[in-house]
This record gives structure tokens, C-alpha cells and sequence, in this order.
């Protein structure tokens, strides 16, 4: 972050926050682009809720991280803060509008005041991109939509098909195996937090916490490990099904018929290749009410560095300057890219009516920087979209820059939709348009000549065409077929060559 | 907006906001689109700055209207303020990465803690829609090619052609007649103020305004008048620099060049036919250094109503109730619906190296208000984008559901990148399922029965054909060409007739 300043004054962005420009901005659209289509694709309707809700909204729905939520100053009327996520103001609004069923998409910013680590993507403002599906419907159907959508959108995401695994688990699954390992039932969920750490931390960290901060009975907690072990396709759901002691637990016998009704499902869709049932997959939110989810990836999942760091801020803890992020390095994982489940209550918190809910939350923030570092600096991704330049070639006293002329052309080209520049200078030197064009990457120039326009001519020529190249000086074309012609090209149906990709 | 509580609980969003939903999510997203296409061809970028910026950044910026700043409270670290427009973070971001010249375009949401006045659009959460232009050029060719845009937008927007008129006028131009006329220095930028109230106001008052107000000789005043009634197209810069005492003057001379060479260009881009060169356009933001213009529109010209309004809330103010709009009245015009020129300092202030910048900001939400308004209920907006609804044909106690049947269809579909739905019941009845297709006006619907499929046959059904269509009842196709169908109907390259646009 540049920071130049007149006099005493800051110029920067806030804390955590960042500006997004160049070809990041070009990225991180088409990422956004990627996965509108296939919120799209099933249906998917947009909307838009305001950045800051009432504060009270926002109140007891986030646990412990309520303390990360940002507060608008009190400047007199209602007392608001900045959303925390997408997903309770969706729940407010399905609350305040009554709304029966939506498959609604949200793609927006969101804030928490917690330590930002650009290096890892985790800053205080980032984006959230929402599906989520709300109302009444047969079991595990709208659970499998969005498990296939997860699917579509990072096989069709640059550089993610193949690279990717959906962990799941159900609540009520882990509920059952609680109670059946002996947790008290006022343990549930701490313990439960608990587990959700293993894919972080060893098993000796998670088993101490239970034990020493937790007060759980240390064979209890051995009891879990065996289960919390097991991960595989759908034979972990049959494995299950087959201990007497897990099917007579009735949280654990429904959440693992709806386990195993959703796999079948999964199968038709072909998602299971993809998804690694996790008895590990806990998720921290007291939301979830039945299937839960996320999405790891290679330079996702924490490494073993990631470990030593995390112990080591464990240990330094009260020690260290709360301003300061010790975890500021672009080694260690980004945790999950996307997650999500599902959460039949949230709506009835603000209604006294619980509407049955399921969604997905795609961390667009660090999918863009895992997708930029894969893409790495092969990639030339073109600035604008600009597809012609329009240059005045000439040169000497009684060279008159054509400014008119070559502004007619513009003109012509944005009549006919066609993206299109020119140089904003009188008499512009060649070499000076070309380096503009160049810089633009873009992909081809029209060059006026005075001869060549008395005779009605016009010169097309493609950028970037290697020399020897029959038509590296350009064509000559009719000034009255010009839109024709360009067209012609950018369509690919030109009599020249294609154009190598850009 | 609807107010459902729980106990004293509030169900609503903060005052002056709102959600987006349903068809107007549609409609303003087909609006962001249009502008966004013009924007990029004409070389725009985006940028993507944080909804706050640091309290300084903002400060000195806005004069009066600084009041309307929201602020985030402190919550230890830096005192920050959600952005009032996206002028002031642009040139906070060129200060600050030292930008030479960039053509940006930003959509975002910005924040004014103004009355809101929902029925005319005016909200504290509203979208703004910018194009700018900084970097040094040679003289107007920047302004001509955001006028170009202004003219492409409106002509592309649905029911805007032709419907649109571009006031424009130059503050150098203005300040010289203001000092032709006599205006001490000091009251330029005040009496400019009372200039610009012009277009909702009667003359009478803003005299009264100037002499009684603002202490200013009514001779001076009345001498403003003679200029500020002048309006036309070139012929206005004509007519003034054929006085001789306009001329005489360094400023006003300088703005009349600048006009008259502006409006050759204009020529040239065909965006004269929509100008209006006029002396009583001033603007009120302090920042605007050279051409100033604004786009109104039929409806969006305050009319006398509102007129009648503005007199009594002005005769009102003391005695009212600060939390009630009393100029809450749909009939009352909205202002003006895009407005820029150029301001030359700005981002001087920022880095003390001044770089000359030009722009139009869109009243996107004014835009879609007076849209929606023309489109009138004529418009069929479809809800969502699904082109392909999957139903089961059957019924009585051997019928199946065939759900997993729909479901191998849904999935094929998606992988060929259409767009499908079908309904999550095990066993739907066939008429919940066209209800649903119906609803979501779904143009194909896909039929499956026991016997087709069992012969390899779906049957394919334009949704909504007349009664007595030889294709009423859809056609049969075979199951092995599914995709292939369905791809060719979409295209409108099938057999069927074209269906009509839904």
C-alpha cells in the first residue's frame, strides 16, 4: 500500500480494507462472473439488502464473534451496525417479507473488525458470495442442489476442476455421537468447537483442550477420537449404520438416513467423486441444524508450518501486541474456500416462523488469491476490453493528427457497439498510439493515412503479429465496409488468420 | 416495507434504506448493465474502493453537506466514515498510487444521512455509478468523450431516447460573468449557489435571495439575470462571444473557447442534438473547475408542484418535524439523473500534485425509478433466467415421482451450461409443477412419463402457446438428442416456430 502524504495527513485506506484495480479487479469479476452463471443455471434470484442493519438484527446470532461487528456512531435515530454476513440479513429479510421459498444469491462486502493478514486474504472488509435456498421442500432435495452448485462452480472456476474436496458431516450425526460418547449435554457445543479444530490442530492439542480447559472426562474424549477418525465416501454413512450403538441413538439414525438419502442423490449428480465425508467437520457457528459443509483445496488445508505458527501465537498470546498478526504469512493455508449447511432456525429468531434453510458461502477473497497464484504470470489478462485502436499515421509539418477523422471513426465503431479508442491528443506521434495500443493490449488498430482516405481506403491491422508475418503491415480496407470488416474479424470469420488468443 | 415483529422486536431496515428484490433487482441489474457496456467501450476500467475511507479523507470536501457524513463509531484504532460519493475516494486513489491517467468507472453504494424520501428515490443508501477521466490531455477531448457517454447511455437505456436533454455550462465562464456583472470575489461561489436554484425556482426568489440573503447590489443581480436566461445550443456561445464586455474579460473568454471547441466535437459525435449550452446551470459542489452539465429528463425537471412545495417547506422549516419529508410526493420531480464536469484540483489536495479529471456520476436509482415508471406493468419481467423446467407426467398410486429420473435430466442439462429447474417433491403433481414453471415464466418445459421413456422419447413444450397451436401439446423428441433439442430451440434455430419474447 503506497503511502504518500501531504503534509501530516494519511493517505491510505482504513485498516484492513484495500482498493481493487488493474487486471486483480479484471479477475476477480471473471470470478465473480463463474459463479453468477451457475447461481444462475439453478435458478438463482439476486438481492440486495443495506450494508448496516439495525444492531439489534445483528444481536445474539454471532456468539462469541459479536465482538468483531462494526458500529456506526450514534449521530442521533436508530443504532446501526455494518453486516457481519450475508446470511442474517437474508434470514431478516426472509422474516420481514414472509417469504415461503427463494433460491437467492447475494454477492457483497462484508466486515469484522478482526486482525486483518492480507498476505492470507483475511482482511476487515471482503466479499461474500451467498446461495442460499429457503422454504418447505422433501428431504435433502435443496441440500443437494447446493452441494452440486459447490461442484459446478469450481470445476468451472480457472485452475480449481480436480483440485478441490467438499468435506461434510450432519449436526445431528455429531449430535448422536456425543451423547452416545457421553458428552453432557450443556457440552455439546464447546466440544464440539472442539473437534471442528482437528483439521488445524493434532489430535493431542484438541484432546488436551477437551480435557484441561474443557473439564470433559479424558475417556470421553478418547471415545470421540475413534469416531472423528473416520472419513470416506459413502461407506463411512454404511460403516456407521452398521454400530448398534449409533443407530440406536435416534440423532445419529435420522441425520444418517438423511446422510445417506442426500449421497444417492449426490451420486446422480455425480458430485460424490468429489466429496469426503468428515465425522472431523464440526463447523463453529451454533446455527446448524442438519448438513454442514466446506470446501478445502491444495494451499487451502493448513499446513504443518501452519501448525507451529498457530501453537506458538497460542503460547505468546497474552504477550503480543493485538495490532499485530504473527500468522502474516503467505505459506500458511487460508482454511476453507467456501462452506456452508443447513440452519432451520434462523429464520424463526426473527419471525417466531422458522423457514427450513441451506446455503453456501464462497470465500471469493481467497479463492481470487489462490486462483491468481495458480494462473501465476502466464496469464495475460487484457485491462480493458477494448478491441480496436484508431491511430493517425503521418508525420512532418503538414501533418495534421486527423483528430476529426480519426474521431468519426470512433464514432462510427460506438454506433456499431464495438469497443474502441483513440489517442486524446491533436497531433499525435505513431510510435506514442502504438504504445498505447500495446499497453491496452489491445488487439487491433485502424490506421487513417491521408492518401489512403482521399482514395476511400482505410488500413486494418492485428496487433502483435510476428514479424514476417504476411499481414504484419495490415490490410487495406473500404472506408464503407470499416464496421463490416472489424466485425468480421473480432467475430473470428475474417479472411485473415484468428488471432492468437490475447 | 413490512413490519413483522417478534415481541418489541423491530423487523425492518434502518431508515432511508431498503431491500431489492424480485423484478426491480432485474430491472436495475439489465440498468448496471447497459451503462456498464457503454463504459467499457470507451476503454473504462473498474476500481473497487473501501466503503469507508478515514474520516480525514473526506473531511473539507463537501462544505455544508459534510453533516450527512455517516460515521463508524470508535472502536479504538482509526476514526473512519462511509463514503458520501465516489469522487473523493477516486482521487484519494490516484493521490495515493500516484495514477497518471486511468478512465474508471465505479457502481457502488455511497451514504448520506439526508431526509430520505423514498417515493422520489431520494435514500441514505443509494448506488452511484461514476465515469471518470484523469490524466492530462489535450484541451476538451476528455470532456467530449464523457458527453459521447452520457448520450450512449440514455439512448440505450429502455424508454430514455430521445427523452433526455444535457445541460451544460462552464464555471469559467460563470465566474467571468459574475465579475462582468459586478460580483464581489468573495460572494462568486455563494451567488453561483443561488444561480444554480434557478431550475426550481422563480427568478423573484432567487433575486430575493441574492439581495436580501446575500447582501448583494440588486443592480448586480438584475444584471446576472440578462446572462442567465440565456440557453440554445452553439449559438449561445456565439452570441457570447460576440459581446464585446464578455470577451474583454480573461476567464470568460478562456470558458468560451473552451465551449466553442467542445461543441465542434460534439458535433462530431452526433451529442449536440441533445445539449443544451445553459448560463443558469452553476452546480453546487465547490470542487468543478471547467465544463459542468447535468441530465434531466420529462418527469425528472422539478415541476410547479414542486415549486408550490419547496416555497412552503422553506416557510415551514422552523416549525417541522425534522424526521418527516413533507416533499414526499411521487408527482414531484427528481432533479437531475446524471451530473459531472471537471474538476481540476481535487486530487491536488490529496498529494499536492494536482491531476485534471473529468466525470458524469448516473442517478442509477432515479434512473430505475423513472424507468420502471415508463415501462410501465406492460413489461414482463422475467423473475429468473431459467429457460427449462423439468416435470414427471403421471398420477395414482403406481406413480413414481420418477424424481431420480428428473434429476438425470437436471444434471445433463447443467453440464450443457442450461438453465433448469425442477420441483424437490418425490411425487409432484403435474399441476404444481406448471404452476411452478408458470411462476418463474419459464419458456420450456420438459416432460417425463413412464412409457416415452421406457421408448427413449421426452417430450419438449413451449410454455404459454395459445389453445388450438399444433404444437400446444409439446413434441417428442428422443431422449439420446435432449441437449441438442433443447440447445436448438433456445438459439431459436428449431423446428418450432419462434416462441414469442416472454
Amino acid at each position: 500500500m503506497g503511502k504518500e502524504g501531504k503534509g501530516n495527513f494519511q493517505l491510505k485506506t482504513p485498516k484492513g480494507t484495500r482498493d481493487w484495480s488493474g487486471t486483480d479487479v479484471v479477475l476477480r469479476e471473471q470470478i465473480f462472473t463463474t459463479i453468477t452463471n451457475v447461481f444462475k443455471r439453478h435458478g438463482g434470484v439476486t438481492i440486495d439488502t443495506p450494508v448496516f442493519e439495525l444492531k439489534e438484527t445483528l444481536t445474539g446470532k454471532y456468539g462469541e464473534d459479536s465482538k468483531l461487528i462494526y458500529d456506526l456512531a450514534d449521530q442521533g435515530g436508530e443504532i446501526t451496525s455494518l453486516r457481519y454476513d450475508l446470511t442474517v440479513p437474508f434470514a431478516r429479510f426472509c422474516a420481514q417479507n414472509a417469504v415461503q421459498n427463494i433460491k437467492r444469491y447475494h454477492i457483497a462486502k462484508v466486515y469484522r473488525r478482526d486482525q486483518p493478514a492480507m498476505t492470507k486474504g483475511r482482511m476487515r472488509e471482503f466479499y461474500q458470495c451467498d446461495f442460499d435456498i429457503a422454504g418447505q421442500f422433501d428431504p435433502m432435495l435443496p441440500d443437494a442442489e447446493i452441494l452440486r452448485i459447490v461442484k459446478e462452480v469450481f470445476e468451472e472456476l480457472p485452475e480449481w476442476k480436480g483440485k478441490f474436496t467438499i468435506k461434510i458431516n450432519h449436526r445431528k450425526i455429531l449430535d448422536g455421537i456425543f451423547q452416545i460418547c457421553g458428552v453432557p449435554e450443556d457440552k455439546i457445543r464447546t466440544i464440539s468447537s472442539a473437534v471442528d479444530k482437528l483439521d488445524k490442530s493434532p489430535w493431542e492439542e484438541v484432546r488436551r483442550e477437551m480435557v484441561e480447559d474443557k473439564g470433559l472426562d479424558p475417556e470421553v474424549a478418547d471415545k470421540i477420537w475413534t469416531y472423528a477418525q473416520l472419513k470416506g465416501g459413502k461407506d463411512v454413512v454404511e460403516k456407521l449404520q452398521a454400530m448398534p450403538e449409533v443407530v440406536a441413538n435416534e440423532s445419529a439414525k435420522q441425520g444418517l438416513e438423511n446422510m445417506a438419502m442426500l449421497c444417492d442423490y449426490l451420486e446422480i449428480f455425480d458430485v460424490m467423486p468429489s466429496l469426503s465425508v468428515d465425522m472431523s467437520l464440526a463447523r463453529g457457528l451454533d446455527y446448524y441444524t442438519g448438513v454442514i459443509y466446506e470446501v478445502v483445496t491444495e494451499g487451502s488445508a493448513p499446513s504443518a508450518a501452519a501448525k507451529d505458527v498457530a501453537k506458538k501465537e497460542k503460547k505468546q498470546k497474552k504477550s503480543t501486541d493485538p495490532d499485530e498478526d504473527r500468522s502474516n504469512d503467505p505459506t500458511i493455508g487460508v482454511g476453507s474456500v467456501a462452506a456452508g449447511g443447513r440452519y432451520d432456525e434462523l429464520v424463526g429468531m426473527f419471525s417466531g416462523k422458522p423457514i427450513p434453510c441451506v446455503g453456501i458461502s464462497f470465500g471469493v477473497d481467497r479463492i481470487f488469491s489462490i486462483t491468481k497464484a495458480r494462473l501465476g504470470t502466464a496469464q495475460a489478462i487484457r485491462p480493458t476490453e477494448v478491441d480496436v485502436f484508431i491511430m493517425a499515421f503521418g508525420g512532418g509539418k503538414d501533418f495534421t493528427g486527423m483528430l476529426p477523422e480519426r474521431m468519426a471513426v470512433a464514432k462510427q465503431l460506438w454506433d456499431a457497439g464495438i469497443k474502441a479508442e483513440y489517442l486524446w491528443k491533436t497531433k499525435p506521434k505513431l510510435q506514442n498510439q502504438f504504445k498505447a495500443a500495446e499497453n491496452g493490449k489491445v488487439p487491433w488498430a485502424i490506421i487513417l493515412g491521408d492518401d489512403e482516405l482521399k482514395a476511400g481506403k482505410i488500413k486494418i491491422k492485428e496487433m502483435g503479429l510476428p514479424d514476417g508475418h504476411p499481414e504484419k503491415d495490415g490490410v487495406m480496407v473500404e472506408k464503407a465496409n470499416l464496421v463490416e470488416e472489424i466485425k468480421a474479424r473480432l467475430s473470428g470469420k475474417a479472411s485473415l488468420p484468428d488471432r492468437t488468443a490475447a
